[in-house]
């Protein structure tokens, strides 16, 4: 059970609501009356809980489990244990998902303005707007309905928020306009000069960065993360991408859609993502690239070149995912074979 | 245009003057008198707006600009569309990077401290220093004139910043003392512990890091970067360096002028870097190295060894770029036979 | 000598104290009323004070010192320079940081809570506590006695920490509950959301991240680092942990006591690693692995097996060292062949 100091629990839940709001649909709907009181996993859940099975490799622990009702695909139907109510799904993982969040709704703004938030009178801030302590609000700035503003967080001068977004402690944003529902973790940095300047042996010079950062709605921006603001041109993530902790994001760079983007993971400036791009956990993406739609780059990747759509990229340089292998298996090989010709 | 919301423009300015303060040469003097009242890329300058043409890749757009100005180099003039007033400049990057600077100039302090800053009595603040909202100023720092000090920063006991520095919300300072015309981008990190300690199994023991750190004047320092001070001698960054952001700077490294470390790259303990060093994103240099003035480092390398002045290193283990790309052409063929092998 | 404005000098000490409280033996017993008054190293450090001798590569300059007193092994003593007050230990390096912490102990709390900061009502606050200036104590946070909690830091709802505590400026911390003598540098992240959804074209779906984080006592933790809460089960880090600048540890993730993660360095979801696992600096360690007691990962390396104990990998993907070593030197040799088969 989540520790109830840190974590506040709705519920109970008929199954039948639960599947009506879920995109689940009782096996048995004659169950639709009984209630589960929390989520769980297959090991942990109790009767009264509501559990799920997703990877097929956890059908043993799903054969065993104690709980009440089970999220699953109609196929592992035949596998449940007696006295387990069913719900069924096409894609378990994400029933379970919209399941947790009725359960474990996103805290909501507690509307007000701390005293010790500053707000320029210039600030406009939509209805059940909540600012935390300490946070600072620029002239010109606008919060969308309901968006939370946490403690110490700095909004810039007429950076645009839309509705019920959440924007952590200790975020910095300026020189940007972001969607609905967007949550930023603390630490996000957005909207900063990107990284351009005119080398010069008598010492570098600037160059101005007149874009802006967009962001869309539904993204989610992990801790200490930098996304730059364009140097001229804006640099932009589209709606629904999902960017991990510690990543940079370079001026100019574009994403399409949905983009996953794992932790320290880097793209430089100016590089195009279409939509549904992931790029795993410390990759990285040179500059002036285009990475087509549903491309895949693999951990520690160094992209160098365009991927085009749907093609999965792996390597340092990156090649595509079969090529890589096979150098990886071919090196393998002829440095075996040389420990072997000098024993 | 740059959104007015964000960018306040300066001018219109002649091209007479331009030409005089960037470092350019009018084509045709009798064009001084003529004003432009923005700068903007090729293919989106109107009449009345100055572009630029560096990369000679962009002749095709040039050719097509509806530019009313344009700085380039002689050697490109005879491609100009009729009718766009030229300046000419041995490095077009660089003037523009001036020109641009003109008509957007850094923000300026604003002077006076924010009622909610914590400014201790012994801080020394220069003439025009700008103390933003929650800002903390601890005992006997000393800020120099004209130094604007961002929201919610926290500059440490005795702590001794130059002039006219832009230090942006959330950064910590302590144990260092940091130049003039130094950019600090937000949630950078300077002056904290290194990584230092006596391994045991009864529990690793701190060894006390009793350095500082020295920034040299007119740096730049990306978002959430860290730089730690020394352990006993400092960690020194010279002038001029431009540190990108989510880098990492080990204890007692030391940096010539005018470094560049692309973002997400790291340097470790005791390293020294000479003048003009380049290390490209996501790359790393292990401790106790000695790194040639002018060398360059790939993106993501990993260097394991000295690096003599002047030279390029790429890959893991880092190796001259020479070696290291027929390293990966050789790997590459053999994999590919090998795969033709097998088919 | 340490900058006095950054570092306050304890001592003078006797020999005959320092001995006894940091593991040595005094070569000659006659000269522990002898005294110190600062440590220094081998070459800068002057009569009346105290060197150490640690790294054989250093015996020359241990030759030349002219300090007053040098700890060292005593398979050394023979290379002492005459005068040199000798204190033998079998591990010198612990012993110095032993006596450097003497010298300059950690700065201690100065009690009380600085008026600009918010201390929720419900908090609770041990003795000899100290909060900064900005500071954000929320309803129902526990803060034991002695710790201090640096400007700006915000400490969340219900969080627990421990006694001794340094936290410093611009620390976030939610959802966890942290041990005694924790020393979590400027900008760490602890307890925010894991990485947790399910992907869905029409929108990846957000699972509730329902676990905590726990810190074991006596950990330090770098700037900017980040530690996810669990998504379930809790994510933890076991006493002793030194986890340096930058680095990304993800949902789930456990780790035993005395780890020691370097720059950058990250560990995906669900990984668990033994004690006094070592992970070197840019190294990554994919999801849902066992890295056993005592392994050692090298810089910039990327695990995706499991990794037995004792054993040291390296590469991308890592193998053992000796494996890694001898697929570098066989691309190497390969790509030389190459090279002259071309000239």
């Amino acid at each position: 059970m989540a520790d109830p100091r840190f974590f506040e629990r709705a519920g109970p839940f008929t199954l039948g609501e639960l599947a009506e709001r879920c995109g689940t649909r009782l096996a048995d709907p004659a169950m639709a009356a009984c209630t589960v009181d929390d989520v769980a996993t297959l090991d942990q859940a109790g009767p009264g809980q509501l559990t799920f099975l997703d990877n097929p490799k956890y059908t043993d622990a799903f054969a065993q489990t104690k709980a009440g009702a089970c999220i699953l695909h109609e196929k592992h139907a035949a596998l449940a244990p007696a006295g387990v109510i069913l719900l069924l799904s096409p894609k378990p993982y994400l029933s379970y998902a919209r399941v947790a969040q009725l359960f474990y709704p996103a805290p909501k703004a507690v509307p007000g303005i701390h005293p010790t938030a500053v707000v320029e009178p210039t600030a406009r801030l939509g209805d059940g707007v909540s600012v935390a302590a300490h946070a600072v609000i620029e002239a010109g700035a606008e919060i969308g309905a309901g968006s939370m503003v946490g403690a110490g967080t700095v909004i810039g001068r007429n950076v645009v928020l839309g509705k019920e977004c959440r924007i952590s402690a200790q975020v910095t944003l300026s020189h940007c306009l972001i969607g609905d529902r967007v949550l930023l973790h603390p630490g996000v940095r957005i909207g900063q000069d990107g990284f351009g300047f005119a080398p010069d042996p008598a010492g570098h010079v600037k160059v101005p960065q007149l874009g802006r950062v967009q962001i869309g709605s539904d993204c989610e921006i992990g801790a200490n993360s930098t996304i730059d603001r364009g140097a001229g041109p804006d640099t932009v993530i589209g709606p629904g991408c999902w960017i991990d902790n510690l990543v940079q994001i370079g001026h100019n760079v574009t994403m399409g859609r949905g983009c996953i983007v794992i932790a320290q993971a880097g793209v430089a400036g100016s590089t195009q993502l279409g939509d549904f791009v992931v790029l795993a956990a410390q990759s990285g993406v040179a500059g002036h690239l285009k990475i087509g739609t549903g491309a895949r780059v693999g951990a520690k990747s160094g992209v160098m070149t365009d991927i085009p759509a749907g093609e999965s990229h792996f390597g340092i340089p990156a090649a595509r995912v079969k090529e890589y292998f096979r150098q990886v298996a071919t090196l393998r090989r002829l440095a075996q074979k040389k420990g072997a010709d000098n024993e």
